[in-house]
């Protein structure tokens, strides 16, 4: 056997990086052409996303995709990001495992170092063409442009050109072209559906996309920059003992409670005492001298001691609003009858890392309504596309029975059905994915909970909505009654008793008791015409405040019949004195390139009427946050 | 701008491939408890299965799980393999990407050099324990043992101490222990199950399962050693356009002509001039000299010549009666009625990659009859027990409509339900492997087409089986009514006429028509007693041979009625005139710790009927590479 085992021994030897990446291109998600050229697009839209938001600049990225040959297309992406210093620019683009966030905790899409740089592996040996990167740091200065292949033996760059050129129009921004294999498609899993989910949850981001010549442009809804993600310490809870290991080992602070204090999230002197005294370790230990057994103990001691959970300000939320506004961006068009207020869960913990979920549901209208609710899947503001089916997001919404809020679901199991969109979207300083290629999350408890939990409050929002769409209804026919029958009743008797006819606007308030909002509006050459009434049926004088949302920040108020007490991303009205049976009437005029159905009745919120009492209008979600103009002290 | 991308380029830096292994060990089948553990024994028992059939020695495998905290386990995993020689062990078992088999083009488990390295990172990362290694490689030797653990920031081993061994009553193989946080589950994603669809696979290993002292053997079927896979060149026709660079960048021939005669497999010179001729370039020029527009040519001229399919002696398929044991040997206890004749497909190339598709099917008995049909998943002989949803083996099996094969199927579209078990096995020199954790098989066309036509085949020949279960029940009918009331109506009618009541056995075999057995078995003691009755009820006299598969090499046949013409892994028994009407007995006894359900009519063949003819046994399948004993010549 000796022999055989020197045999195998000669074989035995050491795997280049790039050599594995390059045979195993599927795990970062190269595995058909049509992926091959969603991939090529998401790697690079990600990182200039990523760039813009961490120099604060809002995003404006174009996608040029052009046919060059069988199944050959030429792929551009640029942006107005700050460029990358030139002596970095090989190694960012031609070298995998290269990159800044690896060892940071925070929120953002890439973390890795692999993915534009597998793009420009799988375009040299798809096409055998290299990436073209130009980049330019300063506005008064030149770009660099250089030509780039990756020798995978050795997992790094080759550089075949550079060269100093003029970038006009361009302050600052990168742009790199590539040629790859690929397979363009339209529908379900195409550039074009991966860009329309980018812009639902980057509604900051103005994306371009020429195909072949043929443009779209998807629109920026806020010029809100996201709060920036703050990098963060670990938290103890739930960290790898492999990891606790590591960092003790290699720890500058001289005592265990020290190192607790400073290494760690969310641990103060006392807690690192407390967590000290039950691991029953001397708070005085020098943290290199601990050994496994120790280290164990620490970790047990977490789980006891009550510590609060991890900082959330490292994780960028979308938040309620802009959720809606981005959905409504791409939905518009199927005039929903119902955007259930998006809920952003508080931030909760996997595994020492924080999370947050954020769930957003829209309803009815001509959403398609045979088979089953369309799910969109973002992780990290980037669109997840395939995969669904070994998804945490699929695995609860299928954990919840939907019959309980009005949706179709056969036997109370599976994916729901009927005319339903449902957004999810996980933030995390590290999304747990089940693959490299980031398709899919993975079905962690902690996660699929919170998940659920979001689902939920929507859903219930949805019911009270279908709920009250009924009574909708009822006090329509109601009102008709009250309205027509009630006075010829009071006027038929009258004449009988020979009296004068009752004054009944009291009595009728009574009997609706609820304040109506209709709303009209018109379009026509980018301008839009609305007409809002808002009539008390309560036998109570009122005061509220109307809100509305614009949809673009461009959009621009041409003219109201009531001067609006605020006017920002939305309007605000005060609307003081609502008498019983008064009617008020707003009419407004906006322009700024609108589009036909950029506005409609779901961009209506009323404050001060109790959501029972409010119907044909949304109360302000609560926990949304919108800068209230204070007009009570602006008076 | 500039200072922004000047502290962006601060932080960019090189990633270790340790630390990003150690980050995203989901990638690697370490995403949940449950699947640590088995992917921690997976990975051990791939190892032991490759080196022992490298070494061509019959594997003989324990696995011992043992549990030593919460949700902690000592695993250790053994084999009578070749071991590894000393020098060798730290980098197979502490340094990820090492390995024998990245640059070899062969079917094998392993090939990554990340499995078992990510076991011991694992482990550390988890218990903080190392890996403890002993490998003996000389009977006459002691064998080396040392503590490992993976300095993950390096990615290269550390050994913690060495000793050197008396290892008795082994004459060489491996033993690794190590220590992880894991989670020992009962049921569909077990380590049993894992290792009980190992054994169906590998019947020539003998797999034995210590849980905390409760022990299972998995018996070997079968002696006889899988062909061992040849390591073989690459295949022109679907190779990347960046590796054929590669090559000929590299390569060592002079002209283009003995490039690709000498580096491709299936390329003859002549086949290589046409190659060059339809590129239009000339075959003497130099491979190093080439552009990458000469590279395209070259493999659209490949796609246009005609070349033979790559050479398939670097796959080892299990083949027909090894699947049957491998399956009966898991699945007897059920008492299925019936076992497809596995089929074993010529082997066909996706992407240049030789692959080969095999499928069983077993129907039946006390298989499960309520919800979808069980699929065992299998590549390269090993079991896939997760993401079976995104499984091409999965995809395959949906594609089909099932309900024309006899089976229920929703709508003829999703999995079929009902009691059967569908065996997939995939083996291939790269198996398109969804992701490095290897636990499902990508969607490629070529592969999935295969798989259906598999699938079809063991279909059809359900659809038969079933179609003569009816029949055998038509014939018992008749049996009963031919065999009772015909000659009753013959001895009336003769008496009427006063005339002998005529020959009637001719009548009867004309009006049945088929060769019919029957069988019945016994077991007590590990012994089994078996009676064949073969019965001619057609109008022909008959020869055939009849077989008899036994369910282990070392069953033993005790005592037979009728001498066998052959003895070995089946029993041959030539039935020479079998006249009509006549029936012929074989009473037959085995031992060998038999256990209850070894034996049965499913492993009764007969050859030389005709398959409509043939009820209540199978024709010995064709295509089987059972060895023959040509009974005729030994006369």
């Amino acid at each position: 056997m000796a022999s055989i085992a020197e045999k195998l021994a000669d074989k035995q030897q050491e795997i280049s990086v790039g050599e594995f990446f390059e045979r195993n291109k599927h795990i970062l998600g190269f595995d058909s052409l049509t992926k091959a050229l969603v991939t090529t697009v998401k790697e690079g839209v990600d990182n200039s996303l990523d760039a813009c938001e961490e120099a604060e600049i809002l995003p404006e990225i174009k996608v040029e995709i052009e046919e060059v040959g069988d199944r050959e297309y030429k792929v551009a992406i640029e942006d107005n990001g700050p460029g990358i210093v030139k002596r970095k620019v090989p190694e960012v683009f031609g070298k995998l495992l290269y990159g800044s966030r690896f060892h940071e905790i925070s929120q953002s899409r890439g973390q890795q170092g692999i993915g534009v740089s597998a793009v420009v592996m799988y375009g040299q040996l798809t096409t055998g063409k290299p990436t073209k990167v130009r980049s330019k740091i300063n506005e008064k200065d030149y770009a660099n442009e250089m030509k780039i292949t990756l020798d995978t033996k050795k997992n790094e760059p080759e550089v075949l050109n550079e060269e100093v050129v003029l970038w006009e129009g361009k302050e600052h921004g990168m742009r790199f072209e590539t040629t790859v294999k690929g397979l363009l498609r339209r529908g379900k899993h195409s550039v074009f559906e991966y860009l329309k989910n980018t812009a639902i949850v980057n509604p900051h981001a103005k994306i371009e996309f020429d195909r072949d010549g043929d443009k779209t442009v998807f629109k920026r809804a806020t010029d809100q920059l996201p709060e920036k993600p703050e990098a963060v310490m670990p938290h103890l809870k739930g960290i790898e003992l492999g990891t606790l290991a590591k960092m003790a080992k290699n720890a500058d602070r001289r005592t265990l409670k020290s190192f607790l204090k400073n290494e760690f999230s969310r641990i103060s002197y006392s807690k690192a005492e407390e967590i000290c005294e039950e691991a029953d370790i001397d708070p005085k230990t020098n943290p290199s001298d601990l050994e496994v057994e120790d280290h164990k103990d620490i970790l047990n001691a977490a789980e006891e001691v009550k510590l609060m959970s991890p900082k959330t300000d490292c994780l960028s939320p979308i938040k309620g609003m802009l959720i809606k506004k981005g959905l409504k961006n791409v939905l518009k068009g199927n005039h929903p009858e119902y955007y259930a207020p998006p809920t952003t869960r508080d931030p909760n913990v996997y595994s020492g890392n924080p999370f947050q979920v954020e769930v957003g549901l829209v309803y009815g209208g001509e959403l398609e309504k045979e088979g089953p609710v369309k799910v969109l899947r973002f992780a990290n503001r980037v669109p997840l596309l395939y995969k669904k089916g070994g998804c945490a997001t699929t695995t609860a919404i299928k954990n919840i029975d939907w019959r309980i809020y009005d949706l179709d679901q056969k036997g109370g199991k599976g994916m729901p059905s009927g005319p339903a969109v449902i957004l999810i979207h996980v933030a995390s300083t590290r999304v747990p994915f089940t693959s490299e290629a980031k398709e899919a999350i993975a079905d962690i408890p902690e996660v699929i909970d919170e998940i659920e939990k979001g689902l939920r409050e929507c859903a219930r929002s949805l019911r009270t909505h279908l709920n009250k769409e009924k009574k909708r209804k009822k006090v329509k026919k109601k009102f008709t009654v009250v309205n027509d029958i009630l006075p010829m009743i009071a006027k038929k008797s009258a004449e009988i008793i020979g009296e004068e006819p009752p004054e009944l606007d009291r009595s009728l308030t009574k009997i609706m008791g609820v304040v109506y909002i209709e709303e009209e509006s018109s379009w026509e050459d980018g301008r839009c015409k609305m007409e809002i009434e808002i009539m008390n049926y309560t036998p109570k004088e009122r005061d509220m405040e109307l809100f509305f949302e614009k949809p673009y920040p461009e959009t621009e108020l041409l003219s109201s019949n009531v001067e609006p007490d605020h006017e920002g991303d939305h309007l605000e009205w005060k609307i003081e004195d609502l008498e019983p049976s008064e009617t008020r009437t707003f009419s407004i005029e906006f322009d700024g390139d609108l589009e036909k159905d950029d506005l409609d009745g779901t961009d209506i919120y009323i404050e001060g009427v109790g959501e029972t009492k409010l119907i044909g209008a949304e109360p302000l979600p609560e926990d949304w946050d919108i800068e209230l103009t204070d007009i009570e002290e602006e008076d």
